[in-house]
């Protein structure tokens, strides 16, 4: 069963995590090795993909538009990056159009060597610290903040790399997940709050670095444990690990969506698999919101595993009454008459013989802006559903992200704009509900929410951000900040 | 749930249907209704697809390689298919590497006008046609044997281009569906026995044709019947329909195949959709050999019917042992070392927290070659499955399809090399059952199989062939019937 | 110097040429060595080309739109035509936009066998033979009157492939040099007045044919002689040549205008090289039509060995004051302000400096519309020219061409539409003239032009067209032999 | 007659001047005339190209690899390229295949606003700067020494753009003509020495700069005069024009080879055409070194100039010996037997029936290796020539060149290995004579060459360079100042 999300969302109902990470250090074939991981994590980011490999002394890069096994799809392709060192990148859309400038891994030639970082997350004071470098003499080549992290290091007046390093990300706020290569050394890292998730494996002799434990499965690597907040752990093309935490301790904040959407069911986080979460937000809603009805149906596919916990806590039958086509593309055409709502069923078609005449309970993950439950709850209503039921296995999500995952602007979020009896009546619904915030740390594993000290960052549920939002706070309150223009004279 | 069957299958452990076509007359934007049913039945054929236009007077076509959403991607190229009428089709591999050649629909400018044809199906005397045409003068181009029906209608002495199309399918035998276009008309026929599928449809003044009734569902079209076994219907641009009969009454024998594993799970053939025929054969498969077990888990997608099936018949809880990637290509290269089973695991992982210690059931919907089989029962046992015992929702494939479906020559077939007991060894698994032939039988809705006069094609598990295979006797029994080589004196 | 005719004439203001074709049997390396045989031959069709080799059993093509060194551009491309026989085509505009379809050389697989054929030429009266075809089914895949040659030998009832070969070609009318490829021979013939060119050579065990001796010079063979009128060489692939003469002895017509302007000034006929009888041209217009002058310059590059001739007889010095660019493409976009006939300036630039105050004689080689002549002579005058002087080295050109060669129709032609003081006003020069009839005979060695009995077709100049043009004389009595509609009933 | 030089020069045979540039301001379609200025240009870089155009506010860049006419094909491309500035580049190979890195225009974004930059010439010092600013924290996207001045600007402490612009020309050593664009203005560049051309027309308000004249005529535009050595020209976008010479006063030394070879013969520089200088090398050549013979015949296409002045001063018929085809590619694949020499005839062919049983002289611009002259003068020897006398129009090249020009190393170029005698021998020749240093600097007008003070640069005939070379020095001193290598403790 497909639980990993296929497509591009065109309705931009679904929050999308911006990337995935991976690298390996000490592998024969690493830029393989990192196409298969990469591709593990594909559903991380699906527009565009990067490979840096290093063979000791040179680096060799390959970077394309496109799913991974696109861009990287033959041996001549594996020949051109050689070495036992190789790190990679899948992302969403390049935003501004740059093209294939913002593709990562990036990579730079400075004074003590060349290296390439490879970067989850997002700076919160980008477009800050990119003004203080613009302003001095660098010249930045993409609009990625990666970029900003480059321009830190190359103007640090630290004398090693390792310290030209943390002096750039002493600089830096927001989340961050980076895996930096140089010729000789792969270190990864991970923000003081570890919002952005970073694991560690073994395979043989090699040392492998992944977003999640999936990519580990993918290629045979055993997990080691996950990197830990603030910690940057360093490893040598012989094999070392070092492990530093220059920025000392902090309670660690990662982000709860991962769970809910992000990461694939077959991951693993603290000793527990992502589809057993999932699993158990579907009890929880079962027991904080039961319904009578006759038949369970999940909103392909990231609703299946809540159903399965829905259906087996509620006794009604799991079936499946939505059938999702594989073969959505972005820039399908729409005839023009006709063929009302095809765009919908292009990618969901109602089992009719199935619903007709029942009541039904639809579980779906999350509502974004609600477009997608409108044409679903109405599909099932033309395909002769007697009631129509929703249950969501997240609380409503009402503030955007900062942290490295693309969300409509506040505006846009059904739960900014109206309560949840008006979002019912928005999405032509007979009943709606979400599990409680609760009740989804139960489902995690604790009792409940600790507002004073949550153990995750969630925001998009709760705005309770954990780190300050410079450039958000400079864009609110437009000063006489603007770029200097051109004055010849 | 994606229960179409996505992606090229790495191991050919599946058989493939070779085709899928579409019809629409009387429609404003035909192309693009034609591009969205083709789209609807994709998983009929993933290599190649082409759509045909006609304004009443000229042809406009676009084929090419890949999906349709790749093909027929923007509102330009629809401009380029002007008209009310347009067929389409999608199929596999052009067999022989002659590209787009052998993309279909077919066209052709004869002496009465041109027209244009796309055929689902296979002519089991093609080789034995195509050798008289050409030598009295015809020139091929293509490899296609639907090209040796357009040549049988040009070289037709008849007046009228109906009768000429009468008097080529005469000359043919075995499996055919065919829509064929001419200025002013669309004529939709099936073979005597109706072995492939071809549906009608309606959508206000506009008549469609297609090979399953999802592509009316997707473009919002009412289903109003199958066209009949030996049945020549002719639509004329003004809308009216005549039905023709040429051929005689025959028993129907369709392929029961489109039930098993073709058909997509939301389409429906007589009053049941296909989900609930398969769902039924795990009830059956349920009966007749139960095991004891902790979960029911499918072999992701195709499986997932049948294991509900199963799961509510035994009460055995269902669950989603193996997680499907959405991202398999086909041409990903593998890294040469450490990474052992990456090819599966691309594809398919092990949700190990859940399976680890558990007594599973396997539910799959068919045994090819058992390459699969094997992978994935080695995989549950490395995810620590106490035990694995495997279910199949179709009696044991041992025999080659000669109307339409891609099967790997019977040697291949691992039901036709080794009995059950031998199978389930080679799979590993700890027991191995098949559902019988009567049960599948029972699950379409029959008491059991009549073998006197069976009301399926099943040759793929009986080998009871419904037709004469004319090309595959003077294959087996060659003679001197080669082709004369060049002798210019 | 170049001297063959570079680019696509935008103005449109030059006769084409529409074909050169080339064939070699006999030669290890045959598809390289006909690449480069094309390649010399490139100024006869510069849009499209294609090779066809033969491995004494099996084809392989390749065919391209382009220039024949970006069409076969590495060895890769020549491992996948392997075979001692190769025949290959260059080509002008595929006319009607079919693209590769019309790219010759063509292919068939008949009865006995397959074949293909490269043609140079053009046949009065393909249309004629196309409609007889079609009505006996045969189904045509390309608009190229080429394909109607290939339906004749198909449907001829001959029995072997020679005869059916003649037996189409009695058929035919019109100009046509064809060079045809079997398994095991290579045949190549010329219409029985010899209109297109044809030559013969040998290197080593190997048969060359192109259309002119450049091709044999290029690749280091030996001139044999013409193919001559009405003549069918055949040659097997043991290296026996047989020449077969089945349409009788006729006196031979070839076309003066591959004198004039269509062949490489480096290929040679008869005994005495193109650039020779063009420097002749340039001596007997010198003669005829004497002009008191400072500079004698040539319109580049195909004036050039005609204003060697004129100046060498007229003691004027020759110089070059236009210079001609390399880089013209045909594409380019003009802006629409500033740059006034910029198009023009693109290709040709005026040498100011030498030209200013001088009184100049211009010699083109022939003048079509008179377009071209028109900007030229314009630009001279906006450099400084104190006179202008037009001397033209062929007849006024005031007839189409039915024989290959792609002329605007009668009225577009500048010598039809007006006298010669009426083409020296509309070109505003100061003296225009034209070298006669009998002095471009005498250029090719002849005393004068034998009115009863012309040496050359010469129709562009004379309008005494050598063959019936049934194709044309149908067009202009148009009767009821218009398609039969698609009647369905 | 095409005397620019046209194809890639695939015996390396050849000095390929590096760039042209060209820049317009005040224009409507400012960027479709700089396509057509820089397709007159094409001749000075024939493998990429790029045009970046301003709308006094924002930037717009497309560059690509190939022909002006190919990259630059259609007006929806210069529809993204709006307003009324626009500079444009040609360049040959991008050195090291970083592809479009290395492309210009180079673009940057600085703290001052964004500014773009077009270079001609090479900057003699620019390893030593580009270390010494990586060291500063510069990141370096590309190999070119251009992008060493874009650092110079970003990291210079003056406060106006003009003054950092200065500032980083003060660091730098070579030979440079600059177009630089910033939103506002345009800033045209010449180095003190004036080594690389530059000059300035206007057409209407509009102002331009172009490496030579003949961009200036293509466009339609009047020429002005030349950016003068050390000058620098600022436009505003209103159409002021103001001059600084912020580097005091040097004598000039432009290159004499622009003469010989590189600048096309319709250019003009001081106050006569090349076309004229080159035929009065041809002059003095039959001067100093004259000849019995029968016929002069150019080496096609850059010797005929020469060629024709030999003629008229000796009396000895010009005519075309060799005839050069337009339609040599780069890539061009060779038969591997057979055709002996099929690399030169593919470009060259010999008129044989003209030159059979005669004394010829032979007129080529330069010799560089010697490969190329050694095929052309057998050619003539297997066309049956008695007697084949070289005569060179330049004196021998036996120094390399640092300013612009690729030049092969010293102990490749055929002159720094062997006398003229054993040159002679070399390549086969009855007779050999190159023009002296003082006939050339008598063909471009001077008494003879002034050793104390020479108006040109010609270094690559003399060895007298005129700027200091310090990466040259520092190349063959090699001492501790490699990179320091990536250390991470």
């Amino acid at each position: 069963m497909n639980l990993t999300h296929p497509f591009f969302d065109a309705d931009g109902d679904k929050l999308r995590e911006e990337c995935g990470i991976f690298g390996v250090i000490g592998a024969k074939d690493a830029a393989s090795i990192t196409a298969l991981g990469l591709h593990a994590l594909q559903h991380r980011g699906q527009e565009a993909c990067g490979i840096v490999s290093v063979d000791g002394a040179d680096f060799y890069a390959r970077r394309g538009i496109g799913h991974v096994a696109q861009v990287f799809s033959g041996p001549a392709m594996f020949a051109e990056l050689p070495g036992t060192m190789a790190s990679g990148h899948v992302r969403y859309s390049t935003t501004g159009g740059q093209g294939l400038r913002n593709v990562q891994p990036l990579h730079a030639d400075l004074a003590r060597g060349a290296f390439s970082i490879a970067h989850n997350g997002n700076i919160s004071n980008a477009m800050a610290l990119k003004r203080e470098l613009v302003n001095k003499g660098s010249i930045f080549q993409s609009t990625s903040d990666t970029e900003v992290i480059i321009h830190l290091i190359a103007t640090s007046r630290y004398p090693t790399l390792l310290d030209k390093f943390v002096d750039a990300l002493r600089m830096v706020e927001g989340a961050y997940s980076l895996i930096c290569t140089t010729p000789k050394r792969m270190v990864a890292c991970r923000d003081p709050l570890g919002i952005r998730p970073l694991v560690m494996g073994k395979m043989g002799d090699a040392t492998i670095f992944a977003s999640e434990t999936v990519a580990l499965d993918v290629i045979g690597a055993d997990f080691v444990r996950e990197v830990e907040p603030g910690e940057i752990v360093e490893v040598r093309i012989d094999g070392r690990v070092t492990s530093h935490r220059p920025f000392g301790n902090h309670a660690a904040r990662p982000c709860i969506f991962e769970h809910v959407y992000f990461s694939r069911p077959d991951s693993v986080t603290g000793d527990r698999s992502i589809y057993e979460v999932r699993k158990q937000i579907g009890v929880e809603l079962a027991k904080e919101t039961p319904v009578e009805a006759d038949l369970v149906i999940p909103v392909p596919d990231s609703g299946v595993p809540a159903a399965i916990g829905y259906a087996q806590q509620s006794g009604i039958p799991f079936e499946l009454g939505i059938i999702r086509s594989h073969y959505v593309g972005r820039t399908f055409i729409q005839p023009e008459d006709g063929a009302r709502h095809a765009d919908v069923k292009r990618k969901h078609n109602a089992n009719r013989a199935l619903v007709a005449g029942k009541r039904i309970v639809l579980i779906d993950d999350s509502i974004v802006r609600g477009t997608t439950s409108l044409k679903i709850v109405q599909m099932m209503r033309d395909a002769g559903a007697a009631e129509v039921h929703m249950r969501v296995a997240s609380p409503p999500t009402n503030n955007s992200c900062f942290y490295g995952v693309d969300t409509p602007e506040r505006s846009k979020l059904l739960a900014a704009r109206m309560d949840i009896q008006g979002m019912a009546e928005f999405i032509h619904a007979d009943s709606l509900a979400f599990v409680s915030i609760d009740g989804l740390y139960r489902a995690v594993g604790e009792a409940k929410r600790d507002a004073a000290k949550p153990s995750y960052c969630d925001a998009c549920f709760t705005g309770d951000y954990p780190t300050r939002l410079t450039d958000l706070i400079e864009k609110e309150s437009p000063d006489q900040l603007s770029l200097a223009v051109d004055e010849l004279t």
